[in-house]
């Protein structure tokens, strides 16, 4: 197979939003797949991943990692198969998955490669999603950070979705009383019998505090919050000596430029000397492999349960960052470019 | 010598404060010594310790420690000797510091007693503070939460204060870039040529903001916060990655009845995977004496510095809390009972 005669459909960043991206941020272009290098590999993408960090690399306001460049591929995760390989390490037919970009090819030396994945008689697209950043993630920021013991109380925030669904399941293997927050009827119901979660409170439902005060009348030892706001304010209130926080999204805030204001949180860490810790998934990439033997036999014995969203066309992807937003989706939201 | 015949003048909680305790919340009285029971001894208070948290003690509000009912005793550290015992392992002459109250004499089974202190060659009041919980406080919390390494850069708010100025010190100490802020041309000129800092920044002056990054231009690892509000915003504003923000104090909110608004730091946190974490010196009770064995070698050789201001008599001490909250005092204040 030649490279060159390959068309790679590429999504690229047209205009740099304020705020959330919608599709008219970005355009498609189709380019020819250049030739290798020694050294170099080609994957076919077979899903591309849609997640909410993703604002935060199109918007000029400094993050965790430098914006995408106007007229540069969207940066993305995607995993896919290697088509062609100049590199005895990654042979044809290598499944992998790395920051290889909403396009249907990906040329690289392997630096963007993130995992090399093994676990074959499991769907592909998990490593995107439930043994992808979502549940390396919800693994490290709750065992790492969380540190829960049996027995004690963790409140999730988002718990129906891609990130958090996972964290309520795990701690509940690890013995703990889990509460999970969620907006509207349908993902609570989600929770409860999808995800098996004892505790599903709706934020939007009145009588929220009320009903959070309830299923946290033991206090909170662990909050793993995706959503700063007002459901933070409520459950940061209720936490307990040496709580641990983690911070690992933060979606009911449109924009932090400038910073929003809230509550001041310094005298109640102080008074419960307790932590409000930010996670990074990057931070534990040379541990992923430890995760995913965690999660993959969960997933086998279906003690792990998990939830997609898929949308079919590359096409789908430019508008696919704003609904994440909107709290419409229900699992982790993907694009498939082929059937794998 | 009996103790029925000793006159004991306790300082008690005549009013409870909103917010800041003021002389005319307290009383003194005068009550006789209890005779001592089986397993008891009585402490004569050579110091009485004055602290800032002691506002938390006396307010309304949940707070780390049940608060000082109306009536009772002011809880206080205190430093003294044992003069009358019936416990063989605290005998007559025993130096001892602790939570004794503001009180002439305190009878005691030992519970409260924090430390036996053994450094005779330095003078006693020291145990409330380089050496008490103002010492063990910089101590801990700089090396257990800050864990700051050689070339970081640690910034202290109140630098010239009882905790701030030992926080400073030990960062010097371990090779760091150290930048303590403090209001007032007086306290800036403590923090230089007393306590030996490279960078002092007076929060009060014109051109705050641009004189505290002129001094973290390679940003903040460990901020050491005895503050909270404006100054914190601007620290927490020029945090590094994995940046470390220890919460030890809140001197410059009044109130937190109800809790003051500020700028969100979830995101900000995320970004940088840093983490803030509240401190109580409580947490490292059984780990003070490895403290006072770093810190009492480099208070005899010089390396570090401090100050007191001392107040002579217990008639001194219902009026000594406010005047911590108007940044008044230089250095830990205590209270003088006797010549020791």
């Amino acid at each position: 197979m030649s490279t060159t005669s390959l068309v790679n459909r590429q999504v690229y960043l047209k205009e740099r939003p304020m705020g959330i991206p919608q599709s008219w941020h970005f355009g498609i272009r189709p380019v020819p797949v250049e030739p290798l290098r020694e050294g170099q590999f080609l994957v076919r993408n077979a899903y591309l991943s849609v997640d909410p960090a993703m604002r935060g690399w199109v918007n000029a306001v400094a993050n965790y990692s430098n914006p995408v460049g106007i007229g540069e591929v969207m940066r993305s995760f995607a995993a896919g198969y290697v088509v062609k390989s100049r590199r005895p390490d990654y042979p044809e037919g290598t499944a992998v998955m790395g920051l290889l970009g909403w396009q249907d090819y990906a040329v690289t030396d392997g630096r963007n490669i993130r995992r090399v994945i093994r676990e074959h008689d499991l769907p592909l697209s998990l490593s995107l999603g439930v043994l992808g950043l979502n549940g390396l993630t919800a693994y490290f920021a709750l065992t790492a950070c969380g540190r829960p013991e049996p027995g004690d109380t963790v409140v999730v925030s988002t718990a129906a979705g891609a990130v958090g669904s996972i964290a309520c399941q795990l701690a509940a293997a690890r013995g703990c009383r889990v509460v999970g927050i969620t907006g509207g009827a349908e993902k609570v119901a989600l929770c409860q019998h999808e995800f098996g979660l004892q505790f599903a409170i709706d934020y939007k439902a009145p009588g929220f505090e009320e009903a959070l005060a309830r299923a946290t009348d033991q206090g909170v030892d662990v909050y793993f919050d995706n959503t700063s706001g007002r459901i933070s304010d409520a459950v940061v209130r209720r936490i307990n000596r040496h709580a641990r926080i983690i911070i690992c999204g933060t979606a009911s805030i449109a924009s932090w430029d400038p910073w929003p204001e809230g509550p001041r949180v310094e005298r109640h860490l102080l008074n419960k000397a307790a932590s409000m810790q930010g996670f990074l998934a990057f931070d534990y990439e040379g541990r992923y492999q430890e995760a995913i033997d965690v999660l993959a036999p969960m997933i086998r014995d279906g003690r792990l349960r998990y939830r997609e969203e898929i949308l079919d066309g590359i096409e789908a992807a430019p508008g696919s960052i704003a609904d994440l937003y909107q709290g419409k989706n229900l699992g982790k939201r993907l694009i498939r470019l082929i059937d794998a």
